[in-house]
């Protein structure tokens, strides 16, 4: 049975992991009868957004790995622990929280820096030529990771795309229900809730991302 | 196309909604070709539980329908309007939010009291003869609203059995891929999380509830 490591960056389409996308994910990667275990990093998320008026609560700080914890059921562990020779495959489900707080991207765009941590684990996946999937915004943070003008996707938003590409990846326009993949970065991308409308439209692309990930040995 | 009502108790198996139930609910609703608007009571939360250690922060308060909103990506209103005349069901997803802020179960077992607010909704559901279904622990609730014998499910443990049996309710052993269906109540329960160890487990459940309470004409 495969096993695939998912890291998640707290609890919340708006300042952590899109909840949707990361249940749908962990439900494809069980559906198609590989195992997952969840990952985060232990530090303080870069805002704390009420999720009901959309506004940022100045008042509150969480934690990533505390929050992410919920989605997970307690069942994850600090992102320092993801060793990937443990692991088949790395997944990271979208959310703003891929991009403000396991990398600098939703405040510095084209400066983006990833967390170190988080960093270090996507790139050792990569490194040892493990398949990857991002969603949504996450490919954002895969633009860091793999430069060298990897093809990938976050759907058609012309300025993020443009920031993408600053940081050496190639972005690929995509349709919400597609992937992107990088056969040679073995890395494959699909636009989520960048672009979806409805539940069922992120689950499309998604499903497919986690089927062509785990298609690779 | 049939409208579902879903109503939220919070982001979090320890001290909200369940989330992945939450999600493969939304996602059976939508996949069964209904739609869905979600709910909760705007109210603050019985307790904040970090995900992560399992224990009560007493030095944080959390809203339940500005934390729902999380699941639903801001798409959520206040349990006080939703009426039940413009849906066609209604289903409560579970986690310990249900026994916690929807009603005191958790706290006073046989003698819980539902909130207000959500009472009013379910009863309007239950008086209407519209069919509705309730997971996990959310049958808790459901034995307050129905009474009367009402047959209904949590799983098999045998205390929250006795205290639903007290509320007036009939408990009813049932396996975690399974439902318990009282016809003249039209109301469908599943054990979910209650019992299930597994996404896949939980899903079998969930999706047989929705689909049981879509075909409810």
């Amino acid at each position: 049975m495969k096993k695939v490591a998912v890291i998640l960056s707290g609890c919340g389409v708006f300042d952590g992991s899109e909840i949707y996308e990361s249940v749908i994910t962990l439900l494809a990667i069980r559906q198609q009868g590989a195992q997952y275990q969840c990952f985060a990093p232990d530090k303080n998320q870069l805002q704390v957004v009420n999720h009901l008026t959309g506004e940022v609560d100045d008042t509150q700080q969480r934690n990533v790995l505390v929050e992410a914890a919920r989605i997970a059921r307690g069942e994850i562990k600090p992102v320092t622990e993801c060793n990937a020779e443990d692991f088949d495959a790395l997944i990271l489900p979208g959310g703003f929280g891929a991009a403000k707080n396991l990398c600098t991207f939703a405040v510095d765009g084209a400066q983006s820096q990833p967390d170190e941590s988080v960093l270090r684990v996507c790139k050792a996946f990569a490194d040892a030529g493990k398949p990857a999937g991002y969603a949504c915004i996450a490919p954002a943070l895969a633009a860091s990771v793999y430069g060298n003008s990897t093809k990938l996707t976050i759907g058609n938003d012309a300025d993020t795309a443009q920031g993408i590409n600053a940081l050496g990846a190639e972005h690929v326009e995509c349709a919400v229900e597609d992937i992107v993949v990088d056969s040679q970065a073995r890395l494959v991308t699909t636009p989520a809730y960048m672009l979806a409308t409805d539940i069922l439209q992120a689950q499309a692309g998604l499903n497919k991302m986690v089927e062509t990930v785990l298609a690779m040995d």
